[in-house]
């Protein structure tokens, strides 16, 4: 009987969800798993499986062309091994793809969470009908995810995409990464929360909550939270001016909560874009640059995780 | 009777050049072209065709492949016009492709100049061997080409590659494109000669005379000349950590004049991207970048330019 359609598992900072989703890209039921990433990777590894036992039993085991799991950090794709998890060190080094493999006893397409989202959106959301895009995930930090030819750009070993480590400004915030500048030091919703600390706008204000501000024009603090969007925007412009300059493609995409204050950003950022790419400029009139929001949301994951093991059935 | 060679074009910024290489990458023959580019592209494209008929005669019909040609400036692929080039730009809007295909009466592939060098260091340079690089070459500006899987990565309309237009830095020295900071405004030999200036050790010196004050160490000069490529080593050490990040390649190299400097850049530019990149820190023992000099030469050019029409024919 012929496969029509997948799991798709996308292993969040907290925890996990997990989708079945047709050869169509329609969703047929989705369900979060319960135990939290924090406990490490066997009791996950478990949730994992249960969850795809779920959603296979319900949804039948001859009709199933395979799982795809989209998990956060670094993931060597020949191993299936997940190599850096920045914020859960407990994981460096897991071999999630075997393990993972050998509870439910099939195969399993193991990918990096914001590559998966890149190819989520290609398949099913902003993307849709376009081979070669960039989509950019502004949350905690920067995710990158790079399509081309309608497939996921992975590099050597799958570490292809760490678009938010590019150096906007050599000498800018420090990061974890061992770097200065990059962009998710200066673009992320964290960057917003850190921002408004520095602006006195509060403490421990959340980028939804700047964004409350820039959008409140009673509030004293308007002006300031305003100007957070701007120097955001900008930092960002800068990294996708040299996105553009370098891959010349027709569609750039900005996933992740903080693109909801989109009106405040995006002004600067297209600004910035203008003045420091020709190629944005030459084109404008013959094969336009599109720069535009992420349709998915929190979905564009679990998409693309599912996407994985239906590429051969699609094509 | 099977096509055994083809003839390669690299159109510089004096002159033309042209070669006949067989199928195997051996170059059979190799000539110049006597008219100025200054004269204009029909003149030009009169010494192109000139030029292969000569390498047509002499090496025979029966077993050309095709015509490839590598031209300065941006190439609309579809159109084979080329879009922009900046100081000749009597060229602009000019398509070439079709008034060299008219004249020869045969197919011709165009192709950005720097593209054709990184396929030609791909075919039978440094590259050999590897599917994903990326070469810069460090010139009067940067000129760049990325291959993906094998292939030229051509973007949209053609205009991929533009790494010497990446910004390293936000507030650096303005570039012609409209940018401040590009690369090629920091780590090319016109940046090289500008610094010299900048620092008094001559108002007209070349990168290559700057090389000779940083190798003769009885020179007054000698410290400043160091000093200067350990500056350009850091710049072109911001890009490559950023584009590691970004591609996760196994290769980056480095072609043109300046790379003759390698022993007082390198260190600085190797630095630079350890710090930088946490890619190539994290894969240093497993799966290592390489970045190392070209192998080709000038002539990285023909060689990618020949291999273009032979791509069909190699696979």
């Amino acid at each position: 009987m012929a496969a029509s359609y997948s799991i798709g598992i996308d292993l969040g900072g907290t925890n996990l969800r997990a989708a079945a989703i047709d050869k169509d890209g329609k969703m047929l039921g989705k369900i979060s798993g319960s135990t939290p990433v924090a406990e490490g990777p066997g009791p996950v590894v478990d949730d994992m499986a249960q969850s795809v036992e779920k959603l296979r039993e319900q949804f039948g085991r001859d009709h199933l062309a395979g799982i795809g799991a989209g998990v956060p950090g670094n993931i060597d794709m020949a191993k299936g091994v997940i190599v850096g998890w920045g914020n859960m060190p407990i994981f460096n080094g897991y071999p999630m793809r075997d393990e993972l493999s050998k509870r439910l006893n099939t195969r399993v397409i193991l990918e990096n969470d914001a590559n998966a989202a890149a190819l989520g959106e290609k398949w099913m959301g902003a993307g849709r009908g376009v081979e070669d895009l960039v989509l950019l995930t502004l949350g905690t930090g920067i995710g990158g995810g790079i399509i081309v030819d309608g497939r996921i750009l992975h590099g050597q070993i799958g570490m292809a995409g760490e678009i938010g480590h590019m150096t906007i400004s050599p000498n800018g915030n420090p990061c974890g990464c061992g770097n200065r500048g990059c962009v998710e030091k200066h673009a992320s919703a964290t960057a917003v929360s850190a921002m408004a600390r520095l602006l006195g706008l509060g403490h421990d204000l959340t980028a939804k909550e700047v964004y409350d501000l820039a959008r409140n024009v009673d509030d004293p603090r308007n002006a300031r939270a305003r100007e957070i969007f701007r120097v955001m925007g900008e930092a960002l412009g800068i990294a996708l001016a040299s996105l553009i300059n370098i891959f010349n493609f027709p569609l750039y995409l900005l996933g992740g909560g903080v693109v909801a204050a989109w009106e405040f950003f995006a002004p600067a950022m297209i600004e910035e874009v203008e003045r420091r790419s020709f190629t944005y400029r030459s084109t404008l009139k013959t094969a336009p640059t599109r720069i535009e929001a992420a349709k998915l949301g929190g979905d564009a994951g679990l998409f693309g995780a599912a996407c994985l093991p239906l590429e051969d059935v699609r094509t």
